[in-house]
Parts: C-alpha cells; structure tokens; sequence
C-alpha cells in the first residue's frame, strides 16, 4: 500500500470487504439483486487498465478470471458480465456480476436499472462468506 | 478460422468491419453517438473470457489495451468504457467504448440508453479510416 493508494470513498460506501488478493481488493456490492463483485487494484492514480504495468495487467486478468469462474460456478449463474465503466468513480474498478435469466434487470445491464435492495446484516454475512468458500475452491 | 467460428449474425448485422488482429476482428457498432469499437475472439463456441486459454486470454487483453489507448487518445476520450456482457448475445464480444462528459448516455452506460444513430455512409468509411489510423499509430 505504500504507494498511496486509498479506496474511493464512493467505493467504500457502495461495498464490503471480501478478501485482499495478490493485487486487488475484493468488495461486494450492497445489492442483494445480484452477485456482484468489485475488483479494485491497490494502484494509486489508475483509471483505465491500459494505464497499468504489464504484469499488473496480467494478474488483474488472474484474478478477473478466477473470481468470474468461482461465481459462475457457485451461484450457477447464466452469464457473467464483466465491465470496466468508472464514468462516477475515477479509481479503476471491474465489475463482475452473475446474471440470470429473468433476474431484475435481464437482458439489460444492471447499471441504472431499478433501485438498489440492501441485504440484511445476516444475508450481507453469509454472501460474503459464501463468495470466499467458492474462491477457496475456485 | 479452422475451428469453426463464424461472427454471430446479430453482431455481423450490429457491426462494420474494421480490421482482423491476431486473435480478435475488431470491428465498429453501428451507433454514431459513440466511437464504440467491438472485438470479438475468432474461437467457436466461447462465451466467458474464462473459458479461453491463458495464451488466448492474454492476447485478447494486449488487444483490449491497444485499441482502447489509440481510442483514447485519437478521440481524446474522457473515459474508456471495456465491458464483456453478452446477455443478448452468446457469443464473447468485448466492448471498448469512448466516453464523453455529456455524450448521449453519460455518465449512465451506453446500453440500453436512448436509439441508435445509424451513420452516414461516408460517415461510416470515416470512423473505420480514423479507427485504422490511431491503431497503427499505436
């Protein structure tokens, strides 16, 4: 961390900790409507992945990857979407959202669709909890 | 090509080609609102980037990088939007879109936003020209 980075304060507020990987930080985003993790690398002044290394590249891939692989898997989920956007946010971070048909936004993207449903403390807990058992066996 | 891929004729319809790189066509949506490029792997029945090979995956994202800096810097983008979502259509397409303060859909995603504005036939040979262009000048 000692290269200045801070989560955006946006960021913090729209998510939860996971698990810190190699180079990201893994949140969960407080939507109970959908599985929806938040990959942000711990590199301070990046906003767009072609600004970073090359080896930063590749291990965000990794862990791109195996974070969408883990959730496909556990939750069965129909299709992952997997985006860059950050036009509110100008700290990179990487979506990476189970959909299914039928879900609260489908076939649309979920961005602006319908209003955000906050999980409980508890369902927040076990989703949690449930993210890192499937990255363990990921 | 020997593997059996053929473009998904809902793309082919949405698109206009612009070049074959190594592993991807890349090619220009149909929406004169935005420079919005699509890069789709030449591999069939692929539909999750974690499905690819780790030598496929990283050359999909050299690719990513490449077209998404010359777009950056040739349309003086104020933010790259590079999303893998495919709930319509099920075959991997990468978006890599430049965004705008104030573009049609901004700071919302591009999807689902308001109606396509098709171009011009001129219009059109354009943007593919400049999207050449700032590539080999990448």
């Amino acid at each position: 961390m000692g290269d200045g980075f801070s989560l955006h304060e946006r960021l913090a507020a729209d998510t939860a900790p996971v698990a810190e990987l190699t180079l990201c930080s893994l949140r969960l985003m407080k939507d109970a409507r959908f599985p929806w993790a938040i990959l942000i690398p711990r590199r301070a002044d990046i906003r767009e992945i072609h600004q970073m290394t090359q080896a930063d590249q590749r291990q965000l891939l990794a862990e791109i990857t195996k974070v969408s692989a883990a959730i496909e898997r556990d939750w069965r989920a129909d299709k992952m979407n997997v985006a860059a956007l950050g036009n509110m946010v100008p700290q990179l971070h990487i979506h990476v959202i189970a959909r299914f048909e039928g879900d609260a936004a489908w076939p649309g993207p979920v961005w602006g669709a319908g209003s955000t449903e906050f999980y409980g403390e508890q369902a927040l807990a076990e989703t949690i909890a449930r993210l890192n058992a499937a990255l363990r066996a990921a």
